[in-house]
């Protein structure tokens, strides 16, 4: 195993030449700044770089402002963007948004992110969220050492090869620092497997503020670990359900065949002509909903995306069609899919109105009232009245199409609502010609890689 | 009201001439009997003829043999049909099985059922249990006068109108002294109705033998009524639930416009072109069943065959075929027919298998093993593990042949198994061709002919 980890560690820690390269371009934007902020603002460099808990060829440096705590929001924002942009000029740079805007450069091929936020001692003093980061720096760099450096890398990597590494939406996994808190909480990366095999809804808190009981109750969310520089956050609360289950079952499955495979992808070869046989051979009924992505940030997208994707699919189901599996992608840029996957899109003419028990005489009447020209019926079935009525729609594929027309109607998101009804539908092969491949691919090939390792 | 009601019973009371003509066929049978029987056996017509609760055209006698309580059970059948035949003859004849075989002989197009039973004072002393018979006959008498007699007419022939008079197995509904009870209990037809509009698990207890918790907790059943010569029985047993909703509803219909029509049908015309266009028209499967009726009483062959009908729907649905509707019927003669009405019957060539949750480490490991080469998966979904696998039967007209080959291996009841083997099956318009036209527009035609009262 030690061997494995060092191997594996070989090929993914930052080389010296790298690292150097990396701080040479963060401490040139930081002195080119230095001459242009005024001297009651901090400079630091925090994140991954700065924790030395980066992946080679990560190329992202994370530099921060720091303002005094009595400048106020707005001028904090206008001014850190304004310095940002003349330190970085004549390089390419936009603005990303979290709580508040920041600058993002790209610097001879690394992205260097400038974050204005407040300098603060203590949590309480906190007036943004991003304010954070420099305290989890210091706890951090307080607790570790090189070893424990290099087993949040293997973690890190580890945790990206089943797609749960990242704290955005879109992924719904583990961010940096948390990877950091487990390594600090279990001391290697083999040890937190060892006990993630057997979590049962795991709740950490390093530095003890909570009871066991007060803590679960103050955070509902399938994996707890309370941040040791703010006892009212849960650090692990962008953990899914389904991201924690994969690291707990590929955890166990390390554990018993170990393997260069758990940090490495190969890359896996598939042809459109398989995609082709694979999704005739399911005899279900394929749709794919494709729109214009909406000019939103990442973090937007994906949850309205989601949740459109769920809308769908209920009401396919309010109306009694029968799903097999959904699936949503976008390319972040020009086009979204929602995948719809149906063992029923096709039902009868006729469906059955289940009425009130018939103890209930006013509410029998009002049944027998608005069914009274039923196809069949109103009749007594145990001890209800029911009655056969023609179905509204017949063809999932219709109620799609009338979704996309006016998706406000049926609870999808707002902007996902107005690029949807620029959509087109796409029915089983179609699909393929539209270089989706993919997505489609993984959603058809679900099987996880380490699942044998399992039996 | 009266006046609709003494309109009804001028055409349903049988008249003199009936009475006397029946009377004396049951008199000619009772002194060749007399002629025949030892001493110490009596004889007694009881049944609606004995207690003049008998409709018009019912030609039906009952003729009670009454042993002495030291006779043998075998002795006591086997002299009794020895009389009855020798009595009867050279009238046809057959025997009749209830707890124990009687004779049924037909006598110048009247039937008159003679039934050796034990003579007994007390229910205490009862032997079988045909013994009541007598002891209810002298409990209705001694309560009822010319004018109770009509109500209980009126009553029956109200609920023939909607097919739950009877308490055979094949009609779960009223019996003829359960219809007696009632008008004991409520004085008269209408003010049954009344009741009857508003009960809610009604529980009758005209002798008051126990305390309503007792009662209600010893008998377990939609309707209680007990039999005030035994009060260990419900004489309502055999009412269904759904024999007792279409009463209180139709009971209901009648007082808010009372007519005619709840005595009297009119002869309803349909064609089979009607049903082929009403089958087209719904857009499900129909699937009928046939095969050869077992020799079995209708009692016997009744709750089978619906036993067996309902064996076959829950296969179905356990492999996710979807039923509108299911039916059965027999002429109890030559053919049974199942008839199932599908909304879904074919399905796709996967199912998804959903396993354990993977805190469950050896669980998610077998069922690993067993889905190792699934078609998609095993994958985590939620904090499950699931696989899509290939599914065993994607027709339900497969499945339903697969059945009626081995339908001993699906909880097909004995007597309908046997004859099972030798079924065929008819899909949708096919079906028409096999003259089941009345059962079928029985199916189809489902609204209850009271139903607009309800409005």
């Amino acid at each position: 195993m030690d061997k494995l980890l060092s191997e594996v560690l070989e090929r993914i820690k930052p080389s010296p030449e790298e690292k150097e390269w990396e701080l040479s371009i963060a401490e040139s934007v930081k002195s080119k700044l230095r001459k242009i902020i005024p001297r009651n603002v901090e400079l630091e460099i925090v994140g991954s770089v700065a924790k030395n808990t980066d992946l080679r060829n990560d190329r992202d440096v994370d530099l921060f402002m720091l303002f005094p705590k009595d400048t106020s929001k707005k001028e904090l924002v206008s001014k850190g963007l304004r310095y940002a942009k003349r330190a970085v000029s004549p390089n390419p740079w936009r603005i990303g948004y979290a709580e508040h805007p920041y600058l993002k450069a790209e610097i001879e091929g690394c992205t260097v992110e400038i974050v204005p936020s407040f300098k603060i001692l203590n949590i309480n003093e906190r007036a943004s969220a991003v304010d954070r980061s420099p305290l989890h720096k210091r706890y951090i760099l307080s607790r570790f050492d090189e070893r424990k450096c290099d087993e949040v890398r293997l973690l890190k990597k580890f945790l990206k090869r089943f797609g749960v590494y990242g704290a955005e939406l879109k992924v719904e996994g583990f961010s940096g620092y948390l990877c950091e808190l487990l390594i600090v909480c279990y001391g290697s990366f083999t040890e937190l497997l060892k006990n993630a095999s057997n979590w049962r809804s795991p709740a950490i808190d390093i530095e003890r503020y909570h009871t066991e009981k007060g803590m679960r109750e103050k955070f509902k969310a399938p994996l707890i670990v309370i941040d040791p520089v703010d006892r009212n956050r849960n650090v692990a609360a962008a953990v899914s359900a389904i991201s924690l289950s994969k690291f707990i079952l590929a955890s166990r499955a390390f554990l018993r065949r170990p393997s260069k495979g758990f940090f490495f992808a190969d890359e896996t070869e598939f042809s459109r002509k398989e995609l082709a046989k694979k999704m005739r051979g399911r005899g279900t009924k394929f749709v794919a909903v494709v729109f214009p992505t909406p000019k939103v940030v990442p973090d937007i997208l994906w949850p309205q995306l989601k949740k459109a994707a769920v809308s769908i699919v209920r009401h396919l189901e309010l109306a009694e069609f029968k799903l097999f599996g959904y699936d949503y992608w976008s390319d972040e840029d020009k086009r979204c899919v929602i995948l719809l996957e149906l063992s029923t899109h096709t039902l009868p003419a006729v469906r059955k109105a289940v009425g009130p028990a018939i103890i209930y005489e006013k509410d029998v009447g009002s049944f027998i009232r608005k069914h009274k020209n039923a196809i069949g019926g109103p009749h007594v079935e145990g001890d209800k009245v029911v009655a056969v009525e023609q179905r509204k729609v017949t063809d999932a594929l219709e109620l799609v199409k009338k979704m996309t027309k006016k998706p406000a109607s049926y609870a999808i998101p707002s902007h996902i609502s107005k690029s949807m009804k620029r959509a087109y539908l796409l029915v089983d092969e179609d699909i393929l010609n539209e270089n989706f491949d993919e997505f489609l691919n993984s959603y058809l090939s679900t099987k996880e890689f380490f699942i044998d390792n399992l039996i």
